[in-house]
């Protein structure tokens, strides 16, 4: 369960308005990697965290900071949004190029639908979509994609930074970037920390090491004609696993069979010239099941 | 440019059809952690990458790897659906429970859409989207997206090896397991690589660390009553950076003024009182620039 | 079955071409509720009533104007582009702030795409989506969505309305208008019909009253600090059901054990240290249904 | 800024695993009535209010708590998958109809991609959507949303209410049941308060009564053939805002001419006889406006 | 403007319920060649037609034929719900196979948010957009896109006609391969007229064909090794506009240079070791336009 | 299996920046007709065909082909994004109208998601979609969308075409529609040759005329009220298949009976009076298919 105070997490005051600014803000909101996508896959990896303690802990008190970081966002863009010109008619605007342009360059929406408001979408306005989050229940997994994110997210901020001149907006972005270098150390440390406590390794999942097929386990596969892809260390020496070796293959073959669809059913009408035979009849209805055994003692007429 | 051989990169050869698994299966090939989606963000990585020699050749030779994937898990799909019930009727399917729930578990679009193929989307049958791929430009935050995309694709593919006795499945999926292991091995390496070229160092983007509040840089704020967040190495000691300290805020209060939006433009209909007083005149449209100074002087008149 | 006239329900003439206004006017074509939700969500609506008789009529008679209404729309969208300066060059753009400024708040794809005429998008170029509409088959939830909608429609309308001087284009919108405020009263008509013909009550479904935990269907829990959310009637004296009383809780606390999920299926290699205990056995496949007890008689040894 | 306690707003404890019935729960977190639709619609409407005092508090009161409800529900279908046969094979499901069964009806991706929890989609598996919020700034339209929103949220929980017998599952909905009776409450008590407190009136937005063409905001205009459609309210007498009288145009015309594009522009290649003549030249970046002017004098021979 | 009967085109009259085909016929309403792409493909090309007479005509009547079929199919998945076991409880269904593989096939969203109706959305529940359909405003493209979709669409009818042997639904399928096979022939003869009109030729559009780059026009490119693909007609012989001859390129060189980004930005933080060079001054902002002209003019000092 | 070379198809280099130009152009990368449709679409048709030889071999050619056009596309936006005033403050532009114009046409996400490339989405930012490809297997039905397509291809390259005036872009737009020209007659020629190999014929799918509903297959219903529909060949003469006579119904009258759902099921509380009764009992897990007949002997008393 929630509490909120009214309070925002640090102070959101820009100078004077600037709505195209509005408009490219909404990234940091409703984008890949905005507030909206740290906040609901923190809170549905807390959720679905197997774990108590540690873990779990923290993860809930990053999950329910960033929600505020939502709160914080879109208060920004409301007062960016102030005094827009979004009211003028365009037949001002096209006698002002100053106006004309700054309309070119604002979020229709924010003023049409959000009424001089945020918009739950990115800097495109292509809605916030919940297919963002990562939150697969594998912790080693789920906090590599956290250290991703702060870090695109981190790097979205900063550029954003260059573009405002607004010492408000500056302050409130200076605040940010700290968070996210601060969230990238954290979720480093987590991931570390993961390994310190011997429930993860550097391979996830940590499993099917002797399954897979190990030869294929090393090597890079040389398929594009740079000269230089042997000259990192992704291909010699002893590989990030402590386990396997690094390797180069310079002259790939295809080890496989050549590309062909089965024989299609005639009843989906596959263009088809018989050349492959027919095609197989549906095995799993007529395979001896439990059901096939029953059918066969109850009705045996039934084909 | 590219070229194609017919030779699938290992072999794909179900021992028998699975309409089941075929629907499953779709994950891997258009799931946000698909084969598509590792194609698509290693090319554009490499097309957007600014360096030129190892880095870009390694992502260029891993790209034209994964395109040799899709083809090889949509070829796989469509062999697991040869035979297939798609075509029985649903009458007869009440009739036989067995036929009737493996045709529960079918994509009823690999059928009546693809005629018996691969559809270019997830295990729930939603299509696959641009917007899950990441090329910023900046390869550590790229690179470390990548580490976390070949751990969810590991990770999904061990589950789905677990779905399945099929010989032949499980055979290419070893082949899968394998690489994902190889590849998890080389994004690890190649990030150890930009740091040791000086490229890249711990927090993205390597600026602006003089600007940002670096107070707030720090610590966990303590926003859930979890007992334990700070019993891990993200609360305390040098961070990942080894330039910040790791702290714990445990009693946070927010720093920021209350939350509210400005007075709204009353053009734009939001419920108002007046209380906040009239909203801020239009800023950017009256404010002399250069338009303001040319247009003051050659037709004054014009307000 | 429908029929068409080729003549439009209101005259569609504006006075000169603006296509920085035909960009935002998508936003009534395809935007959230815009003309297609309308018209799809009454059809839909209309299809699905299970009455004979008034309230069928009603919705098909509101559906069928509304398709004219999309043909209103797209028709303006077309008619503001005529002569926009789509096809010329960026580079004499750059040089003629004026056309450049149009061009920049222009939609890119009602040139390209559609070769001058309206897309079935929103006023960010976001498509039009099924998911938009609500059609439950329940009429008092639909009618209640209805004036919902009705109401965002005349307020984005009367938005606008505002954005534009032309003459011939607000001659349009006054019909509109007009319409979207006999739409409101039309809804808010059919509610009341509803609960008069005691078809439907206050509260959605009609049903279950007796079923919910009553000791919480009556008071706001008050989660957030602001200082006067009891000051409105929802805290208090008889609710609009006239079957219960408003209420507050001032100081809630939470009902709930502590959040966890259950121990994690170790096939899916969710992060787990064994605090929980094992997983249960899957319950479903085991228990002795028909089938169990079947299987058990005629094939003992299967486990 | 948020605050978390782990406890949950209520007890959310199934008696036993059902993985069909934690698929079809995916609607009330991720579907277009669920529990992220109306946190996030509050949350937004709440930092979008431009009123200080009981209404904004009464809406973050709310928001507050359907956060938790959220995680209420992703703790229940969690807690639903436990011991779920994902990782049984699909060949071992073909031989126990009962299993097959099941599978047929489960969530993919809840194993897959989740490990065994909730996914934030809908339960068609199609990801929740940011589109789905309505915060426009206008109190009345929000509200008369959020009466829908509730109603149909009541109204889906009810349906999913008789799809299970697990009694720990019906309590809580017994609690969710009774929380959406409450905010059905809730809102409609707003709506009516808006009213008397003078902020809102009937119809959306409160203003353009006098420009609207008055002689079409009062009939519905007969474009079906249903022969009942004048027998309700909406058709006579005063209407619900108490300025109209309610009426019915038993046999519509159109009002506008035909519809018809204006002539192509050439270089857009729209298949065109000629026959209405050339299209107009581009009209914005001609015409005398400031800049128009300073060009004529600064560079005449410009064209 | 349009027009209602209430009377269906065609009869629409199931045996008895399926709710397991009615999933499968979401994919003829809502599916990307269902009935809503046509209809509203078919009313978009018709409203953006430039051309008065025969061609507008006919777009229009079959326009508004399509959406008296999102009618039919819509009435005819609401027939075959009826009676669905949707509201029995999960755990009956586990003791009761033959309804737990029905509902295992069920669309859930039918029932639960349609309350027994159609969605508007394809067979695997993915919401219909707007994103799907064509009005490019030439009519050569669009009509062979016309001829493109009435192909998968009576393809997909047909698949679905060989999925249920219920004498009423196929009576009604018998209608729609019907009307697909007109539709074909009609769109067939639609291009053949286009042409005799003189409106059109073979390649769209009509035009720069001295323009472009003559010597690409005419050859395949042999990028993939199968040994047939000059086999065809498409290398060899006069190609089908008549003033092409088609070749075949055996083995292609690529023509351009070396793949390669400019020099990035430096405030976009795109990784470099700058061996490219600095990046380029912006452009646009700095050329001599009329505004940097006039700036120079009036503000010299200003850079 | 594919291999790669980094030289580009054909050179791709612009005169100088322009971002504005490289916003237009993500419509040729990520539209409905860009380059990633073409490519995922042959690559799925050619994976999902059940043909050895030409036809195979010949998709496999352009596919592969089509893969290097999404690169010359994304290099050309890179090399057009550089010196774009990305970075500049908004204070500067709006002091600067031709900057201020310039960056309002600008795609913000180029610059804030992928620093300075192209994003794979259109032009107006919405993500690619595996929804937008066509491949079902039968080939003369997935010919006419490659048909369609590449003239819906050529039509938008065109349009762009004179959008600009920078020579280097205009050189490679004339490479793009030159290959448009040919893949045109690639796929008219395809076409022929399917049916003269007796492959296919010209309805697809080329099977159940003899079931259909004959009397319905010829003739186009006059629903709009245009007075030239039937002056067209597709209203008279013989049709295209050779087949069927073209007709002209005038006066078309329904056929079906009225439209209305079924009664519904109370539990699932849709709005009902009674009048069409009770529903049916749900049939299918009553009615006595081979498990019924199981259940009666096994366990009579269970109902």
């Amino acid at each position: 369960m929630f509490r909120h105070t009214d309070h925002l997490q640090f102070d959101v005051a820009p100078e004077k308005p600037d709505p195209v600014y509005a408009h490219k803000l909404q990234e940091l909101i409703g984008g890949t990697f905005g507030e909206m996508t740290v906040t609901m896959q923190y809170l549905m990896q807390g959720w679905n965290c197997r774990l108590k303690g540690k873990y779990k802990d923290l993860i809930m008190d990053v999950a329910t900071e960033e929600i505020g970081h939502v709160e914080m966002i879109a208060t920004m863009i409301a007062r960016l949004l102030e005094g827009a010109p979004a009211t003028d008619s365009t037949k001002n605007a096209a006698g002002d190029p100053v106006v004309a342009a700054v309309m070119g360059g604002m979020d229709p929406q924010q003023a049409i639908v959000a009424g001089g408001g945020a918009m739950l979408a990115n800097s495109n306005g292509v809605p916030w979509s919940g297919g963002y989050i990562v939150a697969s229940g594998n912790m080693l997994a789920d906090f590599r994609s956290n250290v991703a994110i702060e870090s695109h997210g981190r790097l979205q901020t900063a550029r954003l930074y260059h573009m405002t001149d607004d010492p408000g907006v500056k302050d409130m972005l200076k605040f940010n970037l700290a968070r996210d270098t601060y969230h990238q150390n954290l979720w480093l440390a987590a991931i570390e920390e993961l390994k310190a406590d011997g429930l993860e390794d550097t391979i996830v999942p940590n499993d099917l090491m002797d399954v897979e097929h190990a030869e294929h386990a090393t090597s890079l596969w040389h398929l594009s004609d740079g000269a230089d892809a042997d000259k990192g260390r992704w291909a010699y020496g002893v590989a990030a696993d402590g386990r396997h070796e690094n390797g180069f293959l310079a002259d790939p073959v295809p080890l496989g069979s050549a590309q062909a669809g089965p024989p299609p059913d005639p009843k989906l009408y596959a263009t088809y010239d018989g050349a492959m035979g027919e095609p197989r009849t549906p095995a799993l209805g007529t395979e001896k099941g439990m059901l096939g055994k029953i059918k066969d003692a109850v009705d045996p007429d039934k084909n």
